[in-house]
């Protein structure tokens, strides 16, 4: 949970080509005036590219929410914006990158009845999959940000070091406490710091709540938070997934940025568990034939459910509040909203390769799948 | 709840220009056959300009629906359509409105078991926003309509009075009750009328039935009845808040018509509670430390979850029927399926300024946002 | 549950003209590959027409999904996608297909403990309306295909027969089995075999598995299966509605073919209870005044919630997992999950025509409508 050694975008960009800042601006500026995109509508190179590959000649699909005029950052959580500069975009440093697999495993639960944790805001290129690198806004230089997991009752003093080149802040779910206060956003170089206890068991969502929210969360700010029950729940393998969405623009250097426009749209180009598409297909989560397994289901959104589903099997619990109470036994499938955390069992009693997914497969099958393997 | 003193859209229509008038009917006859509006393409003025501002310079979405033919209406829950005329517009008057914040507060539960109850339907421009005016479809002349309170057991005895230009309905989800014979639509000038028990206690949606149901709920006639359980919840203040989706065209004369093809295409321009995008930023539900809140949360939709959270607060009850039987304990965020109501509970223990959001940004964060202010 | 006597689509196929084998094998390679799609932009005919009828002249709508390469398929549950041959389109004998409701009761629980089932693959058109005719890919000949009712414990060997050109699967959702050998792809001609114990109590969808998924669920192959618990629940009358969602392309010989590329636009031609638009309208499901009704919802997806309700009436019991434990009482509108199956109880205490819907009314009035006819 340190500084992350991969280049930021903020080193980036200090190399870019005047051409290339200029669309990376306009992109940015687009989040918070889309209309000034139609000014680059007869602009060539990447964007022209783009719209090239599109089937049918189409240009690319524009939200009627840019139709009517409407100041969503206005709206937002933040309500101050500050998106002063942009860092949408990455350059040569990129093609060094090597893809990691983001490991699903839930840590042990902190030690610390008082725990001490510090984050850093992180803009950085990540690699997520071997011919995808997404100019990411990220907590600790990766999406998801690491696993969080504490017992009911603890305290958590939390830091937030802002590295990045834009104002960012931390919008715990498993907190109460004033977010206007404690969810202030830090501008670049500052920390900003506040202190919670996790009143109730489940799992979490966190995520930056800087305006707008839509981008920083749908640029991948976000992240899981357990907080168990006094009582310990059955014993079992545990994992956790938290399924985004991607809506990517053009690569510029080849990195894609994100793109405010399509969020708007919501028809993600990828949705993903922990941050990298099918990337437990080829490198399963495996488990034993008798394990208990227990996912701790985020879904960070922005905007879509996450249609939960093991293939070939049901879930024997899924706790729709804190746990224990009020378990449902024999479910297929049970949506977890966008900003909300679910927590799923089964028993693996089969031996075989079971497949996870968003059922919804319109969204989910970019990309929201792995391989549960049971073995004998 | 009786007749709204500001015009009425059938009165402002009197007063439209030729070539407004053309749009205005060009619009609502695209709710029944979408594709009469390709014969618009060519056309100057208002929705020129309004292809003009989409990034790109591209036409604007619409949706595969109305790629195959598809008698919408015949399928519809009326199953009688009679939009003989056009209401989607508003003139100079719009000016003179002004704002009104619309009152969250759960009103006082009926003294009488046996409520006499009379609405009217009206179609009249409402301010929803200092730039936003648009040509609503009413209960009482706003939106939503005014909130009903009754007990479990408690008789109703409603009369809808239809002072629009098109035929209304009233559609009560408390209600038991033939609703061919009692949700029929009421002509211009009639009533209609009939009477119904309230048999479960929870947060019911309320809306005009007539077809096509899309366009009428996606107008503005929606609302919510509170039934209350016989035996009293905790005290606690309470709240009404109804979720609509907002699909608008050009506007004609200063007042932004409802679109019906834009609802298709299920893209909203805003998301709003209690009718008026971010109504509750600046002046916010207020309640003091140690209060208990209660939200009764009515999705109007017409299409979209309202996945509702309270930044920084946990519900420590929601119920998903009738209270107070099968409460779930320690939830972040919960989806209310359009066309439902769940009612979401939290201790106000910690002062501050909490934010109540649509967490599915990609809609929510187009006006689904309020503050919750705990005074200390 | 044997062989359909309509033609299939691969008889059909053989007579079909080069300018069709064209146009239905572009149509089925977008599947794969998106982008080859944009070669098909300057074609004049079919696609040419359809371009036409769309209002505004704006092309058809394309996801951001094709934006950006994602090689969909071999993220897929599949992982194995062969889909080597197109038989999305069907020709003349088309027009001789009759209408057939399709018979919403629940059949009898098997008598036999160990139920021995054969299903077979066929790639058939389907008349679903007067004026509607698709190239389904379905079980058995139909969308959904037959539904199966057992008991828990129940263990049921199953055969899926291809007499497809392509090859298909099966995918029991109450099914606890390696799916990697049990739900392995038959190729044309050849059967697969597996045999599954009914571990949960419940309604579950069943579906083709296929790579890509989204393809062959989007295309029909989907159904429901029945598992009741030991003790019978409450005596009612009982009825399965699998809600699906159709995306049709332009048509060839008088058959809409499914559309790919649409099916990750999201935004569907028609959404439908059991295969037919609207079908219950004219022929409603009957039942008496004081029965019990019992519906076995399943939502087949392949991407928007199915926000189930009857107008008029209140569910008195909803089970969100396997019945009878923890019911919900008091639902007016809950959301099945694609990919979920969930079971709504309401007691017919009053005489009327009661509309069920899809409440998620952009989506929903394609419809996802019909009458509950409750005779005094």
């Amino acid at each position: 949970m340190s500084v992350n050694p991969v280049p930021t975008l903020s080193d980036l960009a200090r190399q870019q080509s005047t051409r290339r800042e200029f669309l990376i601006r306009s992109s940015i500026l687009g989040a918070l005036a889309p209309l000034s995109l139609s000014a680059c509508s007869d602009e060539t190179g990447e964007r022209a590219e783009r719209k090239t590959s599109t089937p049918g000649g189409a240009p690319p699909q524009v939200g009627p929410a840019t139709a009517v005029p409407n100041a969503n950052s206005s709206l937002d959580t933040g309500g101050h914006a500050n998106l002063h500069q942009s860092t949408a975009g990455a350059a040569g440093q990129a093609k060094n990158l090597a893809f990691r697999r983001y490991n699903p495993e839930l840590p042990p639960v902190s030690q610390e009845r008082n725990l001490k944790l510090q984050f850093t805001a992180q803009e950085v290129p990540l690699k997520v999959a071997d011919d995808v690198t997404i100019s990411a806004w990220t907590f600790d230089g990766d999406i998801p940000g690491p696993v969080v997991h504490v017992r009911q009752g603890d305290t958590v003093e939390f830091t937030l070091v802002n590295h990045g080149s834009l104002p960012h802040s931390m919008d715990f779910h498993a907190a109460q406490i004033d977010p206007k206060i404690a969810f202030r956003s830090a501008n670049p170089g500052q920390p900003v710091s506040f202190t919670f206890r996790a009143k109730f068991p489940g799992v979490y969502m966190y995520h930056c709540g800087t305006s707008p929210v839509l981008m920083h969360i749908g640029s991948g700010m976000v992240g899981a938070i357990v907080v168990d029950p006094p009582a310990p729940l059955p014993a079992a393998k545990e994992f956790v997934l938290v399924q985004s969405e991607y809506y990517l623009g053009a690569a510029v250097g080849g990195v894609l940025p994100f793109d405010y426009t399509k969020m708007l749209a919501t028809l993600p180009d990828y949705v993903v568990f922990n941050g990298r598409p099918g990337q437990y297909m080829g490198a399963p989560i495996s488990v034993k034939v008798g394990d208990r397994v227990r996912f701790y289901v985020v879904n960070a959104g922005p905007t879509h459910p996450c249609n939960f589903h093991v293939v070939c099997e049901q879930f024997d619990t899924v706790y729709l509040g804190s746990p224990p109470a009020m378990p449902i036994r024999g479910v297929q499938t049970f949506a977890v909203a966008p900003g909300g955390g679910l927590i799923f069992e089964m028993l693996a009693d089969v031996p075989g390769e079971f497949v996870f997914v968003n059922h919804g497969f319109g969204h989910g099958q970019k990309g929201a799948i792995g391989i549960l393997s049971v073995q004998a």
